[in-house]
């Protein structure tokens, strides 16, 4: 894949220097996608493949109760992805904000995957509906809004 | 408000001393709530307050073409929240797990908030949905999946 290539279209920024903030990653996705070309165009939370969601272990703990959540929000870190380009354009198509797109080509690049989760095991979530490489690494997850109901809602919210 | 303080059933395990990744702050949110009392418990993309999301300049042309979509998803840093509980109580509730839980505290503090966009101005966003403080520091903006077409989704998916 031409990945690091620009099309017309494509502008680019240097990101910055600075550092804002850091992040550790509190696991690993594991998929049946070895290369990008095997990745699907996107995730299916439905029919897609069984992922396993390997949480390490000073945040198994972390996991007690999401057995209760029919869907989960899950955050990575597309760690392959190049982070410069302000415009893109998708195959096919015109350019485009790089904010109106979903690629993983982004200035922080954090992906967004709304999953099904089918079970709970020690340290592991297995799910449906992921998109990415083997091995991604996993920053965060978190209850799916759209799929509580009012009454988990107010249970499960912030205090 | 206790923010630092640990309830009945909580637990916490320190950050990991290694930093895996770095971000680079894109932008500030604009918001009503200057404190976290004010904050109210969850945005509210159809009557809350109209808020501005401001980008700064290198990645004012990333917004080209975000103007179709009616609802974005917006990630941010919660740049107060401790990161170190494995378990919370809610107020009122039983212990749970961090990833059980959409509360600012945990390892990563990402938020994701679906907003509304109501218009785009030159380099900033207008949105109804947030509920994070005044000043808070942006990481990524993204068209919501669940609100896009089939035709925009083919549209505008990533390449």
């Amino acid at each position: 894949m031409d990945w690091q290539a620009t099309r017309p279209g494509e502008t680019s920024a240097p990101l910055p220097e600075r550092q804002d903030a850091h992040f550790v990653f509190i696991g690993r996705i594991r998929t049946p996608f070895a290369t990008r070309d095997q990745c699907p165009r996107q995730g299916d939370s439905e029919n897609g493949p069984e992922c396993r969601v390997e949480i390490d272990a000073p945040w198994h703990a972390a996991l007690m109760g999401i057995a209760a959540f029919a869907y989960l929000d899950l955050l990575y870190w597309m760690h392959e992805a190049r982070r410069d380009l302000v415009t893109q354009t998708p195959r096919g198509a015109e350019p485009l904000g790089t904010f109106a797109l979903r690629s993983p080509v982004r200035p922080n690049p954090i992906a967004l995957s709304r999953v099904r989760l089918l079970r709970v095991e020690e340290g592991a979530l297995i799910v449906r509906g992921l998109d990415c490489l083997d091995g991604t690494p996993l920053l965060d997850v978190k209850p799916n809004r759209c799929a509580q109901s009012p009454a988990q809602e107010h249970r499960h919210a912030a205090s």
